[in-house]
């Protein structure tokens, strides 16, 4: 039995999410666009997993696009905003620790002409949702802001600052993928415009991921090809991919606050731990907004640290 | 039991690619990007794969991209050839029956100031390569032919347009989604500079493919974010999905040949049956250089199209 603490990297397939993906990698196998009945069934499958996804953070079935993970939807829907929108201006607002899917695919915009505001986070690991009104522009067209740090797990002001946005008639994109399974997301009351998950990281498979987007957004698609997902996502669905992330959204919803308190409990633990052992290390960024799961310390130089440079 | 006919549409996955997949669907779940023992294991059974997959186009292992199909694989070589290579021209060359994911890639980078001819192919539905070298200009950077026709199954000239791509010094990719495991293709044979393949197609997962991309081939990346797949693909890799391309692309290799004999006599057994009942029917593209498992007729008016008529 390994002992796994990387669970915000990735996490392991609920053997209940594999059961209901079984089928569909070997016997259901028709394509989804056939026009004949087991290809339709397998498009049946496809709207129940969507309406699965859609429950879950209260957006409506043909808000839910699928995509092959969490990098992609952040592409998707930053390009896809940017390029369809760059008529009304060209000013990207986001914060300066964002995931590389957003901050490179920033980096990728404003080689296209696009100009990018990285607000930082305050020393809290929290995004002043001021600091981002303050640099909003005419010429703004979308914020960008993760629902929660990948690396020191701080939850964002989502709600204040999805209220900004819509104050200005702004679009607001959060990338979600560590807060999806570990929070509450409601994205008509937090007024989100789109929002990126990734299947693996709430026991669901690899390869796989989700798009919100609301239904008022004007985007393009970055996939060119055939008909798949409403003409916005090109490329044969992944069916048994999009069974697991309904299902896996699915349990994840409902056992949301014993899976809060299971989390919180563990890492609770192994703050005290560490403290005990090492009373200088120091916890980065907030601890009441923060991830159930995240922990995120530094050890000072130390008795550790010295121990590791003799390790190394 | 069903009677399947639509193996250019997708087909079942074997379940012998499965079985190396489930280990990796469950228990095998570490990030291959994470630096501890499990996640490195994974990402050596990544390389695995990526050499299995090498090994069956003649290609070399550092030229093997997964991607999530052939969609997204065709989309990265043509954007990515073309917006890295913009400053030496601005004109591509393909055919006007290339498949979606070619034909709606090329339209997008007409958008961005690309200019592409499209060679219609001769009735035999064969591109004539005559024709793709008299469209050549200065500005030509990159044709883009299909291996084999994804509706009317011919095979095209690959080599000889291979050659004439080397002797104008103009990258040539082809979408190979309906060829591979199905022909043999050597890249280096044909002077082929990006290849693209979807597992889905020979009896592999869905939701995943391979780009090939020529070495010395400058192209720039299209899904942007972390550093996977050598900083030219970002996104968690779907590791049970890259295992079971591996493994069907391997079986299709090894059974070649039996599996062409055993595709075309069933298509000559469904042909000859066909015109034993409506003798009237056209067989569309050339029926010597064609996939051995596809067949495309044409009903003309007819008792059959009487009878089709009244079913509606």
């Amino acid at each position: 039995m390994i002992k796994y603490f990387d669970n915000s990297a990735t996490t392991r397939l609920d053997e209940n999410v594999l059961a209901e993906m079984v089928p569909y990698l070997v016997d259901n196998y028709a394509n989804p666009s056939a026009l004949y009945s087991i290809g339709k069934k397998n498009k049946e499958a496809i709207t129940l997993a969507r309406m699965r996804v859609a429950n879950c953070i209260n957006a409506n079935v043909n808000e839910i696009y699928f995509t092959s993970g969490g990098s992609e939807s952040d592409n998707l829907a930053l390009k896809g905003i940017a390029f369809a929108n760059s008529k009304f201006g060209n000013h990207i607002i986001t914060s300066s620790f964002e995931h590389p899917a957003i901050l490179n695919t920033c980096k990728f915009l404003e080689r296209f002409g696009f100009r990018v505001t990285y607000i930082k986070p305050r020393a809290n690991g929290i995004v002043d949702p001021k600091d981002i009104e303050k640099a909003i522009t005419k010429k703004t067209i979308l914020i960008s802001i993760m629902f929660a740090n990948n690396e020191i797990g701080t939850i964002q002001r989502i709600k204040e600052i999805g209220e900004i946005a819509k104050k200005y008639s702004i679009y607001f994109h959060t990338d979600s993928v560590q807060a999806v399974g570990n929070v509450k997301i409601d994205v008509k009351e937090m007024n989100i415009s789109s929002l990126s998950m990734s299947s693996h990281k709430f026991y669901g498979p690899k390869g796989i991921g989700v798009l919100y987007m609301k239904s008022n957004v004007n985007f393009m698609r970055i996939q060119d090809g055939g008909h798949q997902e409403k003409e916005m996502r090109a490329g044969t669905e992944n069916v048994a991919g999009i069974i697991g992330t309904g299902k896996a959204l699915e349990i994840a919803t409902k056992n949301l606050k014993e899976h809060q308190i299971y989390l919180k409990n563990l890492r609770d633990y192994c703050l005290k731990e560490l403290k005990d052992n090492f009373p200088n290390i120091r916890i980065n960024g907030d601890m009441e907004n923060r991830l159930p799961g995240n922990l995120n310390v530094s050890f000072p130089r130390s008795r550790w640290s010295k121990a590791f440079r003799r390790v190394r």
